[in-house]
């Protein structure tokens, strides 16, 4: 089945690019450049396309993420450091960010008669994305099948969304995935800061996963206070 | 209800939002521009804004349009002539289209705390554009349901939806709609061409609403000529 990975260049995303790879299915990486602070993350993207020898499309989201107010993520507000889990996260959602992007990836994939989209969100991310649940999956792919109806036909894949960030790790390396060629850290430094939500998140499933974590981070300890709050089978 | 209309300056959503005004309910209009050869209508949905006292929201989709492919709205292929209910007129299909716009209006909804998103499909649509079918909205009212679920509550209205455009142009009227001040033609001219999809459409409404049609159409006559092939009953 022919497939389209959206792609940030972080490690769920590019793991699920190199598991689709493996299956022998990928087709191309469609990234979006939405003004994130992240952005080196595309870099990463870029990479990977190069690596598993596919195209890498990126879409400019600029002009509608400065319409999307009210996340950290595109604007001057200072993004939190600690655990995803917590409440003070909600500050980096973008409002309907997952469905924006899939609805521009399938159009992409319609165009270029792609037979599936494939994207990485996982049950890590349930507790604050509403856009990350089976719910949100489920109901997205049926809306598809009606605005696509006699056009095209473009399912929408979610291998790890009732898996943990430390099961893509697992299933990542089974596929050998290069993680140190991901980006995760939203404050965008030169090196994973190590105290952000996402680089606590990143380091904790390696542990988690029991796989050696080759990334360089910046305060390499946070993350065992962050998390220490936390009962790590309840926030999985 | 507060509510958004999606506004392209056509003949459909203008009457809806003077719908949506007449009802207390008109927060703003969203436009978009994809770069279609039609932009003249953008100046239509301003006045419209303009007129009834709310923002107009126009949002810069160009980079996005020029990667949907094959479609002549955005592409340099011809515009067909003739009835939109012919096969030829597929090729004006931009795949996606309303998804993508939907998505997006719903992020801005969400962000402005508005309540609703209001958008102007109808039934002569169903036959050519499986995105602007009752199950499409349906689904995708659900799909938003779930994307912001805990952050936002806005509803998909789609009030045209089981009507027809002849429909629109009895309700435009009843609500005073200025309908010289839309836009409907595909080709991009200084006044209605009357020979496109929807300059035909656009006149046969007008006919079989038994409203005065004001439009200054180049080729004010083809338009019969264009449907006389059609069982009208069987085309709205």
């Amino acid at each position: 089945m022919k497939t389209l990975v959206v792609c940030s260049g972080g490690l769920d995303s590019v793991s699920l690019a190199h598991r689709i790879a493996a299956l022998g299915d990928l087709m191309g990486l469609i990234s979006f450049d939405y003004g994130q602070r992240h952005r080196v993350e595309l870099e990463y993207a870029a990479a990977c396309a190069t690596r598993l020898g596919v195209f890498h499309q990126i879409i400019d989201m600029r002009a509608i993420g400065s319409q999307l107010t009210g996340s950290a993520l595109t604007d001057n507000l200072d993004v939190p450091d600690g655990h995803y889990a917590e409440e003070t996260m909600r500050i980096t959602v973008v409002p309907n960010r997952n469905a924006i992007m899939l609805t521009v990836a399938f159009g992409v994939a319609a165009a270029r008669q792609a037979e599936a989209v494939a994207i990485a969100v996982h049950g890590g991310d349930h507790f604050i994305y509403p856009d990350c649940r089976p719910d949100f999956i489920d109901s997205f792919d049926t809306m598809q099948r009606h605005a696509l109806d006699g056009y095209a036909s473009v399912r929408l894949l979610a291998p790890y969304v009732n898996g943990s960030k430390a099961d893509i790790v697992s299933d990542g390396a089974k596929h050998d995935t290069p993680f140190v060629e991901t980006w995760s850290c939203y404050k965008g430094g030169t090196k994973h800061c190590g105290r952000c939500g996402t680089c606590v998140e990143r380091r904790e499933a390696f542990h988690l996963a029991g796989v050696d974590d080759p990334t360089d981070y910046a305060d390499p300890d946070f993350w065992k206070s962050a998390t220490a709050g936390f009962n790590a089978e309840e926030i999985r």
